[in-house]
């Protein structure tokens, strides 16, 4: 049996396990909400320590918050971000949309910690009220889109831009590795004309690049923060310059140029920078869904495939069949790509639902986005670590591919003209022959001039 | 400092956790796939306690597997079933595409426990080893879709259903509360005819009779499973009469009415009986959205809404706004129906992504669609309990608004025709009167006709 | 400059084209909705017609519509049906959302033909009046939705259907055509044990096979009719027996077993029973999705792909490629899968965005629905017609890229064990040898057993 | 019976109406393709002739193309620019996915029409091929990719542009006009603090204006073009300069700052920069959705809604209940924001779906865009001028529900502390009485106090 103490709030007293730090309205989400198993993800709870600390931070410095009292909650907010608190914070994704709960869970955490500091009685609120000081200046509503702005801006940071990059650099490496193997290229899945396979590589590597810039072109709007909007935008219960001061605290506390909302309005009934920034990961995700998925068909094999590829091997790849090894990096990352298009779905169709002043599909909205950020972070590390540096070109298939190619015609066109070279291409696949046998046979070309413009390594390029 | 025991794959050994059943394969999945929070549901780890003992109890029948042998594994496969190894399940979703991981994490687990039925050296694979015995018959390719079926299967049971029923017997029993009560009906969001609020309600309850039998038609191919195709769906390393038996087993292990898979081609390379599904999922989630979103819009106010339900009150609404009471639970509902969408929209794509002979996004899939079943079941559950049986119809204001509508000149109509009825409350809205003053000022009707015609109890059905 | 009449409804008079037949309400439609190129399909102007036939049959029965009217506007409705009035519903998609103006659209053409067929004057609503005649008992509320759901069960019956059965013949036939052809099986793109050819394809006609049972599945709710509910479900200005009536007139004049919808309010307010239809469209369109996708990368080419298949030659497939024939209906066919999925999604938040009494996404739901219906019955057609029947297999390809394949080792581990099979793979793959040279070298087996063991077409199902 | 002429391809002759300019390739493509009723958007035939222009004068400039040919090229080209040859353009979305088709039929057209102009036989082929010399330098591989972004970038800037600013303009324009109202806000649709509905409005603008702003930030990516790529990205046949050049003249003839792309193997393989703009196009989605949502709900009534706004009264709203007035144009604009959510799913599934060198999603990922952008367009041009310029404020009612709102007491909440205020709000709703009344008898202020700290236009702001 755990023992347990009395907190209260305005529905009356409630029993809590004495060894946490939350409080009533807490507990009583815990027992209101019993729905999944999605916890508040770990980036939304340190963000709301960041919040509290800079409000108690401002409002210290305009006198509005007693020095110590201020002290003490910066201490334990601190302590929040620092994450220990991270078992302090139940609550589900599944509550009240404002996220209304989780900010009180930040707020009863952080007062009674802060009581504990200055040495009173948890669970009184005496010397540190949850609302009247912790959340001081604060709305829900402003606090809560803040805390999935912040959580957002340092994941970005954190996880997805660094495994991005590391995607996008060992693309770079692999296409300047590969620059010099000519291979056939295959369009409509079919044969078509040569290329070489850095080239290949180097349009995967301008994809992430592309999306490493997309992503980034989503930021500013990330960086403006709703809070001093308060209950309904207006910063009602706020001073004027509260916002731009809190803003700023928060900028230097978490290292990101966040800046106050241009407007409170929008910033509390819509979320339309998260939906921004969602399609943009969703655009990363379709491409290194592409970019895996034509991987391991280039990788496919080791006998029957396209076999262009030789992928590592890290485990054994089958329960049954002996020896088999699998794609499996590519796997994953293209499980997660397919999982962040459900996300951005979810996300959009939220998005569109604020109702007047508010849009309360917060902690749903936080956690698909938090999720698409950590997972194509992740998935892009590891891809790039256990598969992608890690891929060998099999030469001697593909030159062999290439050289065969019936495509190669193409080279012949701009001699011989479209129609003839159809002829020549058609003939030689229905023979079973070479396009310069049959070239010659029709007539149309010569040895030495077939030899002189059907040549693979004048075919990767435009005319000099 | 964790102590250790080295294990071996055919990568080679590697250091696991002494208190953990796991072996390498398990252990090198931990390790190769770093990828985000999301472990595997545990419906599918106990899911794959029901097939291993499923088998090996026909493994045993058939004297292909020594019966002490299929006896431990049968026991430790019970252990796996009833939860006792939960916390040796601890592979991410974002893994091999077939589960393959997951697959020898049951088999590893079972293995060992099973050597420490039968007195071995745990990590020996001796008497009893994980691909041999534990997976006898079996490829991860069959079992683990046979695993995403029975998981869907028991949670549909368990979780959705009575979530289901239980929201459509509350709708049921507020339809006859509110049977008597004429009110202002609502197209366009704008005034027209009166219903009575029981019909309102009805309509939300036969929407969730609908959606149960929707769930329900899904089902007959949840309870086809892929087992005895083995690798590729030939059935290779089984014998004829394998796949029906092992179907049998499972049936009665869980309950449920599971079938051997008509054709095991298709049981691999699709699964489009989880995608089947999940559109009905999508479909009550598009039903829970509606009639959530309806409940909060008439419970608005309490001064300033529509005000036409009192909706209970659960907890503290805001931490700005003193007093202030949420329709919480309506929020949790709708976040967990767009939620729903998302995961709809994820899983259809995966689902259109398998290549030959595998789909390889059983993880992730399943992982959609469990969290589909148990959130809707969940959050109609909650939303029942805490919020539906506690809504009071306020009498006195639905009286009001439905007697001063407009729209109640529908009934004159056929009396007075359509061209004049509409000068009649054209009149009225634009001079703020009453329809009746209106209709006798234009001269249409006299005041006892205009009684006997527009009388809202005779406007909430067809004439007799 | 085109001649106009005058037509008028309560908003006043406006000028109409005089060789149109439509009224006031669709020329204002016109006017105020310029969006867009999209109009109403086909399919819901002669359901319309179908709609506006029944009820007049109904209503002359009854002996509310004088019986020279009502045979005027059956006349006028049939002609609707027959397509002769197409080119007389200009009306956009992107209208009111109950298509309240294409109901009015159906009234006004049938007034003013019906008019024409009594000698009276077009424009004049003498002797028939588009709401008080061609209107009786209806309301758009219930008839727009009517209309959907006879659109979406004809053109289920006329179009999808008859597409899917075709589809589903032609990959029976081929499955039964290449029944002994034994091939490698794939599984994550990789090598894996055999299968036939023909099993490969009973895997896609079993995906085409459920799918249309699950198309049918959703075909009840279909059938339930909204008719008779009018302005707000209740049925006001109809009388008892009349949804029944009008439904048999519907059903009679359609040949499908359309049935009155036991609850109006949800069949006004939720357009559930078209969201599930669309859930099943989506699932067949991911199962066409694999089908087409699988058989190009089985048919690439011609010389560097996997080659096992051979797929006929449509036309032309480069504009700079001499030669290059490519596989374009697999491409129509996924194009259209994916189209399928977007218009799944927007059907899914369509459906969950009714307010109160009435869902007002009615044209835009239906264009969605009614569009996937098309795409996916033409495009199977298609498919079947110029791509599926054609299709050959290259026996000598595929016959040696399975006797390469290393995957047949499956066949020896229950003989020595997965770890030494798992030896004997690795070692053929890294010595560029064969499975026998390994297993005999390493001594697992003689050549005997392995002759004996390792044998496909003993590996293509389970054993006896 | 049409009268027609015989056209030949590499697939042999085929009889083409007379009356109609396309060959062989377009005729065979009609035949090959009976899919749905969804043609080629007019912006992308107009773009194919921008391109083969671009080209022409480029190929005349190099001397690689004839002169006299050039010109009678250009010629052609620009009429097709100036839409003479729309109706030569037959061809549906659902083709080859490479658009080859339909860039064949513009080569046809242009051919054929270049061919007329110089004096030539009409189907001859003679003195301007197709192939030869209008797609001189061209694949449709980089041609219909280059027509896909002009378009884009064309309907941008002709229509979503123009329909965003004039929606942006307007409700700047009523946030100015209403600045002084103070109305009661509403979060959780319940009752909260108030604001003016100015500063409601402008939140509303801030959405759009930061809509457009990323569309705008979106386009980047649009105006660069695949031109120059051709087959497979590495520019066979053309020459160096090329690309730049061609991707000049396009700026040159649109008037838009078109520049090649940096990489064409990814402008080729991969359709990001479409998807990225397809994000921003379902967020500015979103925010109409929720901006008409709102504008709907806050004019309903007319007696029994919050009625709040009243809404401009455009047509008759009811086939059956006379008088109805709806908000039409909000449903329309809420049903085209619906459809672009699932054209967004649509693209992002197909824009992950190109095989190694080419993505085969050309017509149905552009139709799908192209459409987005013009309903976007279209229809915030509609909302506005027939809906949202025309809404005014219903004073009396707005004041009204502000001034008996409990939530006022959020005001008292700093001077009595949160759990007091709680007790007044929580007494007064119970009671039905005044927050002053309760807040006095429960001896928390006196009534100065209160008339000092309760005023409505301090709480639309912070405190100065």
């Amino acid at each position: 049996m755990t023992a347990t103490r009395t907190e209260t709030d305005s529905f009356g007293p409630l029993e809590v396990p004495s060894h946490k730090y939350w409080g009533a309205q807490t507990q009583r989400s815990i027992m209101n909400f019993p729905i999944g198993w999605e916890k508040q993800p770990v980036a939304i709870v340190r963000a709301l320590g960041v919040i509290k600390k800079a409000c108690a931070i401002r409002n210290k410095a305009t006198g509005k918050l007693d020095a110590q009292l201020a002290d003490a909650i910066v201490q334990a907010a601190t302590e929040v971000i620092d994450g220990k608190f991270d078992d302090n914070f139940p609550l589900v994704v599944w509550q009240t949309g404002s996220g209304t709960q989780s900010n009180m869970n930040a707020n009863e955490v952080i007062a009674n910690r802060a009581i504990e500091i200055l040495g009173g009685v948890i669970g009184s609120k005496k010397p540190v009220h949850p609302n009247d000081h912790c959340n001081m200046g604060q709305s829900s509503n402003d606090t809560f889109p803040t805390a999935m702005h912040i959580a957002a801006g340092t994941s970005v940071r954190d996880v997805l831009l660094p495994g991005l990059e590391k995607l996008l650099a060992g693309l770079e490496q692999k296409s300047e590795e590969f620059k010099d193997i000519i291979k056939i290229g295959r369009t409509h899945t079919q044969d078509a004309t040569p290329l070489t396979l850095g080239q290949e590589f180097s349009g995967y590597a301008h994809q992430i690049r592309q999306g490493i810039a997309r992503v980034k072109a989503t930021l500013p709007g990330i960086y403006e923060l709703a809070q001093g909007g308060t209950a309904v935008g207006t910063g009602l219960n706020t001073e004027k310059g509260w916002a731009e001061a809190v803003a700023a605290n928060i900028a230097e506390i978490t290292g990101l140029p966040f800046v106050t909302a241009p407007n409170k309005f929008e910033a509390l009934a819509a979320h339309d920078a998260m939906v921004f920034m969602s399609g943009a990961l969703a655009t990363v995700a379709g491409s290194c869904y592409k970019i895996a998925n034509d991987i391991r068909l280039l990788g496919s094999g080791p006998r029957s495939g396209l076999g262009e590829l030789i992928l590592p091997e890290n485990e054994p790849g089958s329960s049954i069949m002996p020896g088999k090894v699998n794609p499996t990096q590519a796997e994953a990352l293209t499980q997660v790509a397919a999982h962040v298009m459900g996300n951005d779905a979810a996300i959009k169709f939220a998005g569109s639902q604020g109702h007047f002043e508010l849009n309360v599909y917060n902690p749903m909205m936080a956690y698909n986005l938090l999720q698409s950020i950590q997972l194509l972070g992740d998935a892009a590390d590891s891809f790039t670590e256990r598969m992608l540096l890690g891929i060998e070109a099999n030469g001697p298939r593909i030159e062999k591919l290439m050289k065969e190619s019936l495509m190669l015609v193409t080279a012949l066109a701009p001699t011989i003209g479209y129609d003839n070279a159809t002829k020549v291409a058609k003939t030689a696949h229905k023979n079973g022959t070479t396009l310069k046998e049959e070239a010659i046979a029709l007539g149309f070309v010569d040895a030495a001039t077939f030899d002189a413009v059907v040549r693979p390594e004048l075919m990767i390029g435009p005319e000099d």
